[in-house]
Protein backbone atom coordinates (compact mmCIF):
# COMPACT_ATOMS: atom_id res chain seq x y z
CA UNK A 1 0.00 0.00 0.00
CA UNK A 2 1.15 3.82 -0.67
CA UNK A 3 1.07 6.28 1.82
CA UNK A 4 -1.16 8.26 -0.05
CA UNK A 5 -3.93 4.85 -0.24
CA UNK A 6 -3.22 4.36 3.88
CA UNK A 7 -4.14 8.16 4.59
CA UNK A 8 -7.06 8.15 2.56
CA UNK A 9 -8.45 4.76 4.03
CA UNK A 10 -7.49 5.68 7.36
CA UNK A 11 -9.24 8.73 7.34
CA UNK A 12 -12.69 7.14 5.20
CA UNK A 13 -12.52 4.28 8.34
CA UNK A 14 -12.54 7.04 10.90
CA UNK A 15 -15.16 8.57 9.14
CA UNK A 16 -17.24 5.77 9.35
CA UNK A 17 -16.62 5.56 13.13
CA UNK A 18 -17.42 9.12 13.64
CA UNK A 19 -20.64 8.64 12.77
CA UNK A 20 -21.25 5.91 15.36
CA UNK A 21 -19.30 7.05 18.58
CA UNK A 22 -19.75 11.56 17.87
CA UNK A 23 -24.21 10.97 18.00
CA UNK A 24 -23.84 9.11 21.01
CA UNK A 25 -20.98 11.15 22.91
CA UNK A 26 -22.87 12.81 26.12
CA UNK A 27 -25.84 10.62 25.39
CA UNK A 28 -27.82 8.10 27.66
CA UNK A 29 -26.16 5.54 25.58
CA UNK A 30 -26.19 1.75 26.61
CA UNK A 31 -22.83 0.76 28.82
CA UNK A 32 -21.98 -2.93 29.61
CA UNK A 33 -18.89 -3.27 32.04
CA UNK A 34 -17.05 -6.23 30.69
CA UNK A 35 -15.60 -6.91 34.75
CA UNK A 36 -17.11 -9.02 37.78
CA UNK A 37 -14.97 -7.33 39.70
CA UNK A 38 -14.25 -3.25 39.26
CA UNK A 39 -15.63 -1.08 36.14
CA UNK A 40 -14.12 -1.52 32.58
CA UNK A 41 -17.13 0.03 30.77
CA UNK A 42 -18.08 -0.70 27.17
CA UNK A 43 -21.02 1.13 25.05
CA UNK A 44 -22.57 0.19 22.40
CA UNK A 45 -20.51 3.45 20.39
CA UNK A 46 -17.57 0.95 20.87
CA UNK A 47 -19.56 -1.95 19.66
CA UNK A 48 -20.58 -0.10 16.45
CA UNK A 49 -17.71 1.75 15.64
CA UNK A 50 -15.78 -1.34 15.42
CA UNK A 51 -18.13 -3.05 13.15
CA UNK A 52 -18.44 -0.03 10.60
CA UNK A 53 -14.77 -0.39 10.50
CA UNK A 54 -14.02 -4.36 10.50
CA UNK A 55 -16.70 -4.56 7.73
CA UNK A 56 -15.28 -1.89 5.34
CA UNK A 57 -11.66 -3.45 5.62
CA UNK A 58 -13.23 -6.69 4.86
CA UNK A 59 -14.92 -5.59 1.44
CA UNK A 60 -11.75 -3.41 0.47
CA UNK A 61 -8.92 -5.71 1.83
CA UNK A 62 -10.29 -9.00 1.82
CA UNK A 63 -7.12 -10.60 2.21
CA UNK A 64 -6.34 -8.05 4.87
CA UNK A 65 -6.22 -9.35 9.10
CA UNK A 66 -7.60 -7.37 11.87
CA UNK A 67 -7.57 -7.31 15.44
CA UNK A 68 -10.40 -5.21 17.20
CA UNK A 69 -10.74 -4.93 21.01
CA UNK A 70 -14.22 -5.43 21.10
CA UNK A 71 -15.02 -8.11 18.48
CA UNK A 72 -11.36 -10.33 18.25
CA UNK A 73 -9.01 -11.10 15.19
CA UNK A 74 -9.79 -12.28 11.86
CA UNK A 75 -6.97 -13.64 9.51
CA UNK A 76 -4.46 -12.05 11.80
CA UNK A 77 -0.95 -13.89 10.46
CA UNK A 78 -1.89 -11.36 7.13
CA UNK A 79 0.82 -9.41 5.39
CA UNK A 80 -1.31 -6.49 6.35
CA UNK A 81 -2.71 -6.54 9.92
CA UNK A 82 -5.79 -3.26 10.84
CA UNK A 83 -5.85 -3.09 14.58
CA UNK A 84 -8.83 -1.42 16.01
CA UNK A 85 -9.60 0.42 19.02
CA UNK A 86 -13.22 1.84 17.98
CA UNK A 87 -12.60 4.56 21.13
CA UNK A 88 -9.64 4.41 23.50
CA UNK A 89 -10.64 6.03 26.72
CA UNK A 90 -14.08 4.72 26.79
CA UNK A 91 -14.39 5.70 30.70
CA UNK A 92 -13.42 9.53 29.54
CA UNK A 93 -16.21 9.19 26.66
CA UNK A 94 -18.89 8.26 29.47
CA UNK A 95 -17.33 10.78 31.69
CA UNK A 96 -17.89 13.73 28.78
CA UNK A 97 -14.20 14.44 28.33
CA UNK A 98 -13.03 15.15 24.60
CA UNK A 99 -9.84 13.22 25.49
CA UNK A 100 -10.96 9.83 23.99
CA UNK A 101 -9.94 8.80 20.01
CA UNK A 102 -10.44 5.80 17.58
CA UNK A 103 -7.16 4.29 16.90
CA UNK A 104 -6.76 2.56 14.02
CA UNK A 105 -3.16 1.11 13.11
CA UNK A 106 -1.81 -0.89 10.33
CA UNK A 107 1.09 -3.69 11.27
CA UNK A 108 2.90 -4.92 7.91
CA UNK A 109 3.90 -8.14 8.82
CA UNK A 110 4.13 -7.62 12.47
CA UNK A 111 5.68 -4.60 12.45
CA UNK A 112 4.10 -1.22 13.06
CA UNK A 113 4.00 0.88 9.62
CA UNK A 114 1.35 3.45 9.88
CA UNK A 115 -2.03 5.01 12.04
CA UNK A 116 -4.39 7.56 12.96
CA UNK A 117 -5.95 8.67 16.42
CA UNK A 118 -9.09 10.36 15.44
CA UNK A 119 -10.92 12.63 18.32
CA UNK A 120 -14.25 13.74 16.21
CA UNK A 121 -15.85 16.43 18.88
CA UNK A 122 -12.34 18.28 18.96
CA UNK A 123 -12.24 17.38 15.13
CA UNK A 124 -8.53 16.36 15.52
CA UNK A 125 -6.96 13.98 13.55
CA UNK A 126 -3.59 12.47 14.64
CA UNK A 127 -1.54 10.13 12.17
CA UNK A 128 1.34 9.11 10.48
CA UNK A 129 1.19 7.26 7.00
CA UNK A 130 4.18 5.44 7.29
CA UNK A 131 6.66 8.06 6.35
CA UNK A 132 6.08 11.44 8.34
CA UNK A 133 3.45 11.98 11.10
CA UNK A 134 0.65 15.14 11.06
CA UNK A 135 -1.87 16.64 12.66
CA UNK A 136 -5.18 17.97 11.02
CA UNK A 137 -7.80 19.76 12.16
CA UNK A 138 -10.11 22.50 11.61
CA UNK A 139 -7.10 24.82 11.24
CA UNK A 140 -5.47 22.89 8.66
CA UNK A 141 -3.01 19.89 8.54
CA UNK A 142 1.02 20.19 10.30
CA UNK A 143 3.52 18.01 10.96
CA UNK A 144 4.16 16.42 14.00
CA UNK A 145 7.50 17.22 15.65
CA UNK A 146 8.09 15.89 19.39
CA UNK A 147 10.03 18.17 21.93
CA UNK A 148 13.91 18.68 22.27
CA UNK A 149 13.48 18.66 26.09
CA UNK A 150 16.07 15.95 27.40
CA UNK A 151 16.12 16.19 31.23
CA UNK A 152 13.92 13.87 33.01
CA UNK A 153 13.35 17.57 35.79
CA UNK A 154 12.59 19.49 33.25
CA UNK A 155 9.74 17.02 31.56
CA UNK A 156 6.06 16.96 31.40
CA UNK A 157 4.96 13.44 32.43
CA UNK A 158 1.20 12.01 31.30
CA UNK A 159 -0.34 8.23 32.52
CA UNK A 160 -4.03 6.89 32.27
CA UNK A 161 -3.66 5.88 35.51
CA UNK A 162 -2.15 7.27 38.86
CA UNK A 163 -2.26 3.65 40.59
CA UNK A 164 -0.73 0.47 39.58
CA UNK A 165 0.01 -2.40 41.62
CA UNK A 166 2.64 -1.91 44.29
CA UNK A 167 6.20 -3.10 42.59
CA UNK A 168 5.11 -1.21 39.47
CA UNK A 169 4.04 1.68 41.41
CA UNK A 170 7.21 2.05 42.75
CA UNK A 171 8.95 2.07 39.12
CA UNK A 172 6.18 4.89 38.05
CA UNK A 173 6.39 6.75 40.72
CA UNK A 174 10.37 6.80 40.77
CA UNK A 175 10.03 8.51 37.30
CA UNK A 176 6.85 10.45 38.34
CA UNK A 177 8.65 12.48 41.29
CA UNK A 178 11.74 12.84 39.21
CA UNK A 179 9.72 15.22 36.83
CA UNK A 180 8.48 18.44 36.47
CA UNK A 181 4.69 17.52 36.19
CA UNK A 182 2.72 14.86 35.98
CA UNK A 183 -0.99 14.34 34.25
CA UNK A 184 -3.52 11.52 34.86
CA UNK A 185 -6.72 10.31 32.72
CA UNK A 186 -5.32 10.85 29.07
CA UNK A 187 -5.19 7.17 27.67
CA UNK A 188 -4.33 8.40 23.62
CA UNK A 189 -4.55 11.95 23.47
CA UNK A 190 -1.68 11.82 25.80
CA UNK A 191 0.51 10.07 23.09
CA UNK A 192 -0.43 12.73 20.93
CA UNK A 193 0.75 15.67 22.85
CA UNK A 194 3.84 13.89 23.07
CA UNK A 195 4.26 13.38 19.56
CA UNK A 196 3.06 17.52 18.68
CA UNK A 197 5.93 18.36 21.33
CA UNK A 198 3.64 19.39 24.29
CA UNK A 199 4.78 17.18 26.66
CA UNK A 200 7.68 14.78 26.58
CA UNK A 201 6.79 11.79 28.55
CA UNK A 202 3.98 9.29 28.54
CA UNK A 203 4.49 5.83 31.32
CA UNK A 204 1.78 3.31 31.23
CA UNK A 205 1.44 -0.12 32.51
CA UNK A 206 -1.02 -3.45 31.43
CA UNK A 207 -1.73 -1.98 28.08
CA UNK A 208 -3.25 -4.30 24.86
CA UNK A 209 -1.98 -4.13 21.64
CA UNK A 210 -4.94 -2.32 19.86
CA UNK A 211 -4.21 0.88 23.09
CA UNK A 212 -0.58 1.54 21.66
CA UNK A 213 -0.19 -0.15 18.00
CA UNK A 214 -1.59 3.11 16.28
CA UNK A 215 0.19 5.58 18.13
CA UNK A 216 4.11 3.70 18.01
CA UNK A 217 4.42 4.79 14.32
CA UNK A 218 2.96 8.32 14.96
CA UNK A 219 5.57 8.88 17.66
CA UNK A 220 8.33 7.47 15.82
CA UNK A 221 7.83 9.26 13.13
CA UNK A 222 7.39 12.90 14.72
CA UNK A 223 11.06 12.15 16.06
CA UNK A 224 10.16 10.10 19.44
CA UNK A 225 10.90 6.55 21.11
CA UNK A 226 8.39 4.24 22.08
CA UNK A 227 9.55 1.38 23.94
CA UNK A 228 8.30 -1.18 27.31
CA UNK A 229 9.89 -0.33 30.49
CA UNK A 230 12.96 -2.24 29.58
CA UNK A 231 13.95 -0.84 26.44
CA UNK A 232 12.36 -3.76 24.03
CA UNK A 233 9.22 -3.49 21.57
CA UNK A 234 5.76 -1.91 22.71
CA UNK A 235 4.19 -3.14 19.82
CA UNK A 236 2.50 -5.99 21.82
CA UNK A 237 1.06 -3.49 24.81
CA UNK A 238 2.30 -4.63 28.07
CA UNK A 239 4.50 -1.68 30.14
CA UNK A 240 4.99 1.45 27.08
CA UNK A 241 7.50 4.24 27.89
CA UNK A 242 7.19 7.00 25.02
CA UNK A 243 9.63 10.26 25.16
CA UNK A 244 10.21 13.14 22.90
CA UNK A 245 14.13 11.94 22.09
CA UNK A 246 16.70 9.83 22.50
CA UNK A 247 18.75 11.21 25.29
CA UNK A 248 14.93 11.60 27.68
CA UNK A 249 14.85 7.69 26.78
CA UNK A 250 17.82 6.67 27.94
CA UNK A 251 17.22 9.06 31.38
CA UNK A 252 13.42 7.89 31.67
CA UNK A 253 14.77 3.92 31.60
CA UNK A 254 17.38 4.50 34.37
CA UNK A 255 14.48 6.10 36.79
CA UNK A 256 12.04 3.45 35.86
CA UNK A 257 14.81 0.72 36.19
CA UNK A 258 16.83 2.04 39.05
CA UNK B 1 -28.18 43.68 36.68
CA UNK B 2 -30.55 41.58 34.79
CA UNK B 3 -29.63 38.24 33.90
CA UNK B 4 -29.76 39.35 30.14
CA UNK B 5 -26.79 42.13 31.09
CA UNK B 6 -25.11 39.40 33.22
CA UNK B 7 -24.93 36.97 30.28
CA UNK B 8 -24.09 39.96 27.63
CA UNK B 9 -21.23 40.48 29.60
CA UNK B 10 -19.89 37.36 30.69
CA UNK B 11 -19.85 36.69 26.90
CA UNK B 12 -18.10 39.73 25.87
CA UNK B 13 -15.26 39.00 28.67
CA UNK B 14 -14.85 35.66 27.51
CA UNK B 15 -14.13 36.41 23.85
CA UNK B 16 -11.58 39.14 24.97
CA UNK B 17 -9.72 36.51 27.15
CA UNK B 18 -9.91 34.21 24.05
CA UNK B 19 -8.28 36.49 22.00
CA UNK B 20 -5.47 36.08 24.61
CA UNK B 21 -5.42 32.45 25.16
CA UNK B 22 -6.50 30.33 21.73
CA UNK B 23 -3.65 31.74 20.11
CA UNK B 24 -0.78 31.24 22.71
CA UNK B 25 -2.50 27.31 23.40
CA UNK B 26 -0.16 24.66 21.68
CA UNK B 27 2.87 27.58 21.60
CA UNK B 28 6.20 28.41 22.92
CA UNK B 29 4.68 30.72 25.03
CA UNK B 30 6.23 32.28 28.17
CA UNK B 31 6.00 29.98 31.08
CA UNK B 32 6.86 31.37 34.73
CA UNK B 33 6.73 29.23 37.82
CA UNK B 34 5.38 30.78 40.82
CA UNK B 35 6.72 28.65 43.49
CA UNK B 36 10.02 28.19 44.89
CA UNK B 37 9.40 24.49 45.84
CA UNK B 38 7.07 22.44 43.13
CA UNK B 39 6.05 23.95 39.94
CA UNK B 40 3.06 26.30 39.97
CA UNK B 41 2.99 27.65 36.11
CA UNK B 42 1.72 31.18 35.07
CA UNK B 43 1.94 32.00 31.09
CA UNK B 44 1.72 35.31 29.48
CA UNK B 45 -1.82 34.02 28.15
CA UNK B 46 -2.98 34.22 32.31
CA UNK B 47 -1.69 37.32 32.56
CA UNK B 48 -2.95 39.09 29.35
CA UNK B 49 -6.64 37.35 29.51
CA UNK B 50 -6.99 38.48 33.13
CA UNK B 51 -5.77 42.08 32.10
CA UNK B 52 -8.69 42.56 29.95
CA UNK B 53 -11.17 41.27 31.34
CA UNK B 54 -10.49 43.73 34.29
CA UNK B 55 -9.57 46.77 31.66
CA UNK B 56 -13.32 45.95 30.14
CA UNK B 57 -15.06 45.50 33.84
CA UNK B 58 -13.46 48.98 35.33
CA UNK B 59 -14.57 50.73 32.36
CA UNK B 60 -17.96 49.73 32.04
CA UNK B 61 -18.68 49.28 35.50
CA UNK B 62 -16.36 51.61 37.93
CA UNK B 63 -17.88 50.60 40.98
CA UNK B 64 -17.80 47.27 40.72
CA UNK B 65 -15.27 45.03 42.81
CA UNK B 66 -12.43 42.71 40.84
CA UNK B 67 -10.95 39.75 42.84
CA UNK B 68 -8.06 37.81 40.11
CA UNK B 69 -5.46 35.47 40.45
CA UNK B 70 -3.28 36.80 38.55
CA UNK B 71 -3.74 40.86 39.40
CA UNK B 72 -4.96 40.98 42.63
CA UNK B 73 -8.18 42.87 44.30
CA UNK B 74 -9.80 46.33 43.42
CA UNK B 75 -12.90 47.46 45.24
CA UNK B 76 -13.62 44.24 46.89
CA UNK B 77 -16.45 45.38 49.32
CA UNK B 78 -18.58 46.52 46.05
CA UNK B 79 -22.09 45.27 45.86
CA UNK B 80 -20.84 43.10 42.38
CA UNK B 81 -17.63 41.85 42.35
CA UNK B 82 -16.31 40.08 39.50
CA UNK B 83 -14.08 36.98 40.26
CA UNK B 84 -11.55 36.07 37.76
CA UNK B 85 -9.57 32.97 36.56
CA UNK B 86 -7.85 33.86 33.35
CA UNK B 87 -7.08 30.18 32.81
CA UNK B 88 -8.09 27.68 35.36
CA UNK B 89 -6.01 24.51 34.74
CA UNK B 90 -2.80 26.12 33.63
CA UNK B 91 -0.87 23.04 33.91
CA UNK B 92 -3.36 21.74 31.84
CA UNK B 93 -3.11 24.45 28.96
CA UNK B 94 0.83 23.96 28.77
CA UNK B 95 0.54 20.28 28.58
CA UNK B 96 -1.85 20.99 25.23
CA UNK B 97 -4.99 19.33 27.08
CA UNK B 98 -8.52 20.77 26.02
CA UNK B 99 -10.02 21.08 29.78
CA UNK B 100 -8.62 24.12 30.62
CA UNK B 101 -10.93 27.17 30.86
CA UNK B 102 -11.46 30.99 31.45
CA UNK B 103 -13.67 31.78 34.91
CA UNK B 104 -15.49 34.60 35.23
CA UNK B 105 -18.01 34.90 38.46
CA UNK B 106 -20.49 37.12 39.64
CA UNK B 107 -20.93 37.59 43.48
CA UNK B 108 -23.78 39.96 44.52
CA UNK B 109 -23.19 41.22 48.06
CA UNK B 110 -20.20 38.39 48.75
CA UNK B 111 -22.71 35.61 47.43
CA UNK B 112 -22.24 33.55 43.87
CA UNK B 113 -25.13 34.98 41.38
CA UNK B 114 -23.90 34.13 38.21
CA UNK B 115 -20.79 32.51 36.06
CA UNK B 116 -19.39 31.54 33.08
CA UNK B 117 -16.82 28.81 32.45
CA UNK B 118 -15.38 29.33 28.59
CA UNK B 119 -12.89 26.36 27.45
CA UNK B 120 -12.13 28.34 23.35
CA UNK B 121 -10.57 25.56 21.51
CA UNK B 122 -13.79 23.39 21.94
CA UNK B 123 -15.90 26.23 21.42
CA UNK B 124 -18.06 25.42 25.07
CA UNK B 125 -19.32 27.49 27.24
CA UNK B 126 -21.08 26.69 30.01
CA UNK B 127 -22.81 29.70 32.21
CA UNK B 128 -25.57 30.72 34.58
CA UNK B 129 -27.13 33.84 34.12
CA UNK B 130 -28.66 33.90 37.92
CA UNK B 131 -31.47 32.16 37.16
CA UNK B 132 -30.61 28.86 35.06
CA UNK B 133 -27.35 27.33 33.96
CA UNK B 134 -26.83 26.56 30.04
CA UNK B 135 -24.30 25.16 27.37
CA UNK B 136 -23.60 27.07 24.30
CA UNK B 137 -21.46 25.41 22.11
CA UNK B 138 -20.99 25.26 18.32
CA UNK B 139 -24.23 22.27 18.41
CA UNK B 140 -26.69 25.24 19.73
CA UNK B 141 -27.69 26.09 23.36
CA UNK B 142 -29.20 23.95 25.87
CA UNK B 143 -30.18 23.93 29.50
CA UNK B 144 -27.97 22.45 31.66
CA UNK B 145 -28.92 19.49 34.24
CA UNK B 146 -27.28 17.40 36.89
CA UNK B 147 -27.93 13.54 36.79
CA UNK B 148 -30.20 11.86 39.01
CA UNK B 149 -27.78 9.79 40.28
CA UNK B 150 -28.55 9.12 44.11
CA UNK B 151 -26.12 5.87 45.29
CA UNK B 152 -22.44 6.63 45.38
CA UNK B 153 -21.24 3.48 44.21
CA UNK B 154 -22.68 3.90 40.69
CA UNK B 155 -21.17 7.31 40.70
CA UNK B 156 -18.68 8.58 38.94
CA UNK B 157 -16.29 11.08 41.07
CA UNK B 158 -13.64 13.52 39.06
CA UNK B 159 -10.49 15.30 41.02
CA UNK B 160 -8.16 17.04 39.86
CA UNK B 161 -5.04 15.80 41.66
CA UNK B 162 -4.67 11.99 42.91
CA UNK B 163 -2.32 13.63 45.78
CA UNK B 164 -3.05 15.16 49.07
CA UNK B 165 -1.70 14.83 52.46
CA UNK B 166 -2.07 12.38 54.57
CA UNK B 167 -5.28 12.97 56.93
CA UNK B 168 -7.48 14.70 53.55
CA UNK B 169 -5.81 11.47 51.74
CA UNK B 170 -7.55 9.17 53.92
CA UNK B 171 -10.76 11.18 53.26
CA UNK B 172 -10.05 11.36 49.79
CA UNK B 173 -9.97 7.60 49.34
CA UNK B 174 -12.79 6.92 51.51
CA UNK B 175 -15.14 8.41 48.93
CA UNK B 176 -12.99 7.30 45.71
CA UNK B 177 -12.99 3.63 46.87
CA UNK B 178 -16.32 4.10 46.96
CA UNK B 179 -17.63 5.56 43.82
CA UNK B 180 -17.63 3.01 40.30
CA UNK B 181 -14.88 5.19 38.45
CA UNK B 182 -12.70 8.18 39.43
CA UNK B 183 -11.53 10.41 36.71
CA UNK B 184 -8.11 12.97 37.19
CA UNK B 185 -6.45 15.86 36.28
CA UNK B 186 -10.07 17.71 35.48
CA UNK B 187 -9.77 21.21 36.87
CA UNK B 188 -12.94 23.30 35.76
CA UNK B 189 -14.35 20.99 33.48
CA UNK B 190 -15.20 18.63 35.91
CA UNK B 191 -17.72 20.82 37.68
CA UNK B 192 -19.10 21.33 33.88
CA UNK B 193 -18.94 17.45 33.12
CA UNK B 194 -21.04 17.31 36.51
CA UNK B 195 -23.74 20.73 35.70
CA UNK B 196 -24.19 18.14 32.14
CA UNK B 197 -25.17 15.18 34.11
CA UNK B 198 -22.08 13.26 32.60
CA UNK B 199 -20.70 12.37 36.25
CA UNK B 200 -22.04 12.56 39.72
CA UNK B 201 -19.16 14.06 41.82
CA UNK B 202 -16.59 16.18 42.45
CA UNK B 203 -14.21 16.45 45.39
CA UNK B 204 -10.97 19.13 45.38
CA UNK B 205 -9.14 20.42 48.46
CA UNK B 206 -7.36 23.49 48.81
CA UNK B 207 -9.07 25.41 46.43
CA UNK B 208 -8.85 29.62 46.09
CA UNK B 209 -11.96 31.44 45.64
CA UNK B 210 -11.70 32.22 41.99
CA UNK B 211 -11.07 28.69 41.13
CA UNK B 212 -14.90 27.69 42.09
CA UNK B 213 -16.04 31.53 42.19
CA UNK B 214 -17.84 31.33 38.54
CA UNK B 215 -18.82 27.41 38.89
CA UNK B 216 -21.19 28.15 41.71
CA UNK B 217 -24.42 29.16 40.30
CA UNK B 218 -23.46 27.07 37.00
CA UNK B 219 -23.66 23.82 39.32
CA UNK B 220 -26.76 24.93 41.95
CA UNK B 221 -28.96 26.30 38.76
CA UNK B 222 -28.72 22.85 36.77
CA UNK B 223 -29.68 21.38 40.42
CA UNK B 224 -26.36 20.12 41.90
CA UNK B 225 -25.26 20.91 45.18
CA UNK B 226 -21.90 22.46 46.26
CA UNK B 227 -20.39 23.11 49.44
CA UNK B 228 -16.93 22.57 51.37
CA UNK B 229 -16.01 18.64 52.84
CA UNK B 230 -18.01 19.69 55.79
CA UNK B 231 -21.25 21.09 54.13
CA UNK B 232 -20.89 25.08 54.55
CA UNK B 233 -19.63 26.80 51.81
CA UNK B 234 -17.96 26.74 49.01
CA UNK B 235 -17.80 30.17 48.24
CA UNK B 236 -14.21 31.26 49.55
CA UNK B 237 -12.65 28.17 47.99
CA UNK B 238 -10.91 25.47 50.17
CA UNK B 239 -12.01 21.60 50.13
CA UNK B 240 -14.78 21.58 47.56
CA UNK B 241 -17.48 19.04 47.61
CA UNK B 242 -19.79 19.11 44.15
CA UNK B 243 -23.09 16.60 43.91
CA UNK B 244 -25.66 15.76 41.52
CA UNK B 245 -28.44 16.11 43.58
CA UNK B 246 -29.15 16.28 47.83
CA UNK B 247 -29.22 12.33 48.59
CA UNK B 248 -25.88 11.83 46.80
CA UNK B 249 -24.70 15.28 48.95
CA UNK B 250 -25.52 13.73 51.93
CA UNK B 251 -23.90 10.55 51.06
CA UNK B 252 -20.53 11.68 49.72
CA UNK B 253 -20.31 13.99 52.80
CA UNK B 254 -20.44 10.92 54.98
CA UNK B 255 -17.91 9.00 52.77
CA UNK B 256 -15.65 11.92 53.11
CA UNK B 257 -15.86 12.19 57.51
CA UNK B 258 -16.66 8.04 58.46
Amino acid sequence: MTPQEITTWMHHLCTLAERETLPRFRTKTQIDNKLDQGFDPVTEADKAAETVIRNAIMQQFPDHGILGEEHGTHNENAEYCWIIDPIDGTKAFISGLPVWGTLIGLYKDGTPLAGIMHQPFTEERYFCDGTASYLKHAGGEKKLATSGENTVSQAILMSTFPYFEDKVQARFDALRNACKLTRYGTDCYAYCMLASGSIDLVAEYGLATYDIAALIPIIEKAGGIITNWEGGSAAQGGSVLACANKELHIAALEKLNA
